[in-house]
């Protein structure tokens, strides 16, 4: 199975800024952690910061994917454009949020993305991946 | 690892109407796959339709257990009093929803218990309840 | 046919407090003379305060009763626990409120309740009950 | 006892246009029913999508009538002048809807003309008529 | 005189957990010192999570009580069913907070209960019982 | 000056019904007391239920009159074609209440014809007519 | 193919007054240009600022003509009734709005029949009509 | 009749700042004007910046004066207070505005003190202070 | 202990007008009954109808006093300003509405100084000052 | 004339993906009888995800076209910065919607867009491209 | 250059409480500095806690100064009658805000002032007051 | 000290076009003066209209700075994206406006990047960037 791990804004400092919140691990060595827990599955890691890229992303993975772990972090509480593009997508996309976004400012309560994808999850820190991974291999 | 699994109201039904939403397992066979999955984990199934209750349950079960699996199912919505008992336990909580809640009513998108409990996932069917246990064993 | 009247919370006082809105029947007294009115109907009275006893009632009634007259009373506007619950009945629901509820204070507007029952009247007093019997007894 | 029927905008259409949701029965067949289930009450039906004659006409019917069965259709959410003139009545109005209006759009929840009816029903189809004339006979 | 105080969901929690917000006391040893404090009233402390519970108790105090202090906590926002109950009653009802209700979230700034009870403080912590009650004595 | 004194709906019910509100004096009997009172202006007087009658009035008057005293009644509140039409005109209109407005349901507080008239004055029961055309004769 | 021009409120005055907003040119004269311009189409106009009229005239066009090019005006924003009329049309319905609503107040941005029309457009003036009639020609 | 005058915040500047929309004329030369105009009342004028002393004012008023015209510029708009003091005089009050509020900001269409005047009048300019004592004196 | 009670705008007309709301007693009578019934404190009382006064006196109070009982009527509901000034100060501040301010308009829900305060109580009438200095001198 | 046509996020998916609702036509054969129907334009199709792309393109195409048929898509209802480019222009825009945005979710009732560009339509599908060059071609 | 500073209310208790928000220097000291810093301008400090009384002040500062720094602090947020006052100013005022008033509670950030001033600056401390003051002398 | 200068979306033409808003002068040659302005600061200017370019210059500026002088224009209103980069920084950042944006529109009155920013300011014109440069040199 072809998994595409999708990263929007501000997610490459995960590790190296604000570690009280999200931890002192970086996405690279995170990325090496879960190669090896899932040698069968064909894990491919891609980030942007540019809402546009996200789509291009998003959309050619439909081809080359056999499914999305998507962590638009801010850009679900602000992009209709990103909610278009996987409500055009033949696979399933699971939507990923590092911290609880339900105990952050309001204006994080609205997903205008988790409305689209199959499944959401929030709070899991880095693990929320490998459990969406793991429930996308599970669940081909 | 002590484990409650704690669903509200409606969850009782589950595999026995609306199939189509819902699937056609019910808890009682699930929870027996549940056992088998985790051997090593002491799981309690319990489910009630009455708020208050839901209430009473989570108190004892502070003392009892390491972990809670919560699907609070509409009182998520509407149910302060169950946020502040979440609020006030020792041991972590992870709300799951069957279906994903985003992409339902409009008023079930705000989660006063979701706002309290440590994460959540919804959408993921009973598998959520799998990958919440998995979760909570895995960082004890 | 069989009919389950179910009433929510407060309604027990009908006829003992506030006649001045609810009028000097009691219940007991009103389904007396319903039983006489419909002597073929086999009609059933139940009432709860308790919101989760209320479910377990409406689940329950699924399989013994043909239609259910219910006035989920103050819980019409904020239980969507309730709401939950009657969507997933196979027998039709008829939901009824003694005073206008359109006449009363903002936050009785919304009806949770009713937007999943098959119809609705409110402002007719106890004659409400028997309306919707009769309509239940003709639309078998 | 004589009784106004009066129809608002558009349900002059009922029975010939979108049966699924309205029925096949049109409202002059139905009529002709009701004054055989009423023999002694005293029927008249008028309808108008003007909403300025309904007015005209509930105005006329103070004096005339001894109790009305209204369907404001659309007007019942969007007209104060209406319900102004449903306040300046003496005699009994009766709202009914053919749909359940707490199923459909949001805009349909709010009705002015509600407000200021005595009573009101929404989803009995056809067979609503029937029970407002009845109550009103049996509540002169 | 009579008198009932009635505490809602959580509060047997008191004393127990969260002694930063609450305090170490527990309402037991607390009612003993009211006991003291009051020599002439008859005092009596219920408890329950349950919403329809906190109704039947307090429908049953109209005959058995002189007054009711009532702490609904969280119900204090949600329950239109016990602002019912409280609106039925011939007897005076004190809602009493333990914490500033007004200086915590935007939810808690609602209050059905508080509408139709005769007067109500918060923020002076156990103490505000005894205030209650004091008033209750004062003001026959 | 020729004057248009325009009533919209149910002003004809004045002085008919609901004298409490609206006095004893019809419109026809105040209309001979604004002939004497002002000898020198053509004063004309016309009602309509109908939305679009009040329209076509308030057209055809913009070349036979040189002043409108109006009042648009309900439609003051929800009729975005009256402003239209008040927009579209070369000559003064003031709008006109009986009551007072501000006073009354919040849905009342909201005026698109206020906006686009020159002045408005509400509360003055029919003198409010008298000082509205007296305004009109002074400020030609 | 038979088309109806149908006009709301107001829009009569169109090139009479305010030529600012609306041009110098009246609908007449602009009827003439459209039936020379589309020879072979029947093109029949019309106009009421009566909302009820309206219906009335919609509703007869289902059988008469096989399509409609509507400028609701001001009733766009507020008339329920009317888009219910158009939603039992079996013919194509085109709104057509003068100046670009967007671009004016606030509340004409709800468009409550552009919601049941096929199509809409704002802003092209008097060519939005031959827009609109070309349309329907080449998509009958 | 004694009649007092009362204009609050910016008022003083009429006539001397923003001719325009205020116009030319000063309050004192206007107040003189006023005199002439109606010799047998007794016209007292004041004015203040500060809420308080506006409520004060007030205060002192209802032993002093038989009717007060009140402009509360800006303080219609924010004062519950003002809206208290007027509640509790035994003498009616104008409510005096010289634009139209109607047609300015959003924030200038809710008038706390207006809801507690006997009626009010807005547009007129300086001739609407004339009118209301016109009114005060006719209606004594 | 030297304690300050404050009151807030209209509060000096208590006694004297609307005495079914607020009574027959004077703020003065009252306060000799304070100074009676609680000897050993020292009780100053002021008042002002200025809001800016207010927040002199609070501001002075911070020196001279050790707790304050704070009425400040509509002011509650509108001034961040003296909600500023409480949140300055190193002395408790209770505050105290005569009336059940819930029970009231909706505009007197919100309130800024009890957000900041450090308990408040409403609906006690007179009796809510003399609960407030109980509670200071037992709490200090 | 030259004309822009600028496609914002997702439009280069049309043809290929969701049919049902955008048609089995792609853009490029699209272009291709565009520039067959009108050979005197000098046609230009662009199209970006990328919400700054769509403005650098905006900002260049002020000098090198004379007309611009824009497609925002969901960029519409989020983009202020689109909007305030195209307020920026001196050529005029026409904002083009594939499908009918009134009739599809509440978060597409609201365009930044339309509100600066010159006029706006939606619903008429590929067609609407066609009709709003015509009508630059007609209006120079 | 004749410029005068403006404090509104509790500003005088800056560098004597607080200090973690507001610093240690008081404004006296502050004022001392400036004088020092911008020898050439004439630099008048003034405070009030009272509207009524900034109002005054700046009514009278249109004709003694060249321009005004002014910090309303709370009653930015609630006060049109200053709002008022400044439209009516032909000086220019620039407002200043000690801390970023964006980063604190929802209701700081609507500013009536700030509308109507000329620019506005906040977050920076009491040097906020000296770069206002630089930009008036460098923009006269 | 090395600062940043970094400008949003259309902040490019700024001086090319819209001269009335915006002035005639070009940001390249406003850069000149301000390296003459503060010769010892090293002062770099960058510009972008792509969201995700402004996140990607915001975290490289972290290590290559001591402070940002950021213009996000239309993105402060809508880009929590952007916020969540200015959060994660070190180093200062003071948002400037060209024009005052509590003048504008209602949407330009939100600012997610100011909630963030140490400080901001709006409405100086192009001076406002020389004043935040001046506050970082003195405040370092």
């Amino acid at each position: 199975m072809r998994i595409l791990i999708l990263n929007g804004p501000n997610l490459n400092l995960t590790g190296t800024r604000e570690p009280k919140i999200y931890g002192h691990q970086t996405f690279d060595s995170f990325i090496k952690q879960l190669l090896k827990l899932f040698p069968k599955a064909e894990i491919t890691y891609k980030q942007s910061n540019v809402e546009g890229e996200l789509i291009n992303i998003l959309q050619a993975a439909n081809d080359d994917f056999d499914g999305i772990v998507f962590n638009p972090a801010a850009y679900s509480h602000t992009s209709i454009a990103l909610a278009d593009t996987i409500r055009s997508l033949n696979i399933p996309v699971i939507e990923v949020h590092l911290s609880n976004i339900y105990a952050r400012e309001n204006y994080r309560k609205n997903s205008f993305t988790a409305e689209v994808c199959q499944a959401s999850l929030s709070g899991f820190g880095m693990d929320g991946y490998r459990m969406a991974i793991d429930f996308l291999l599970k669940n081909p």
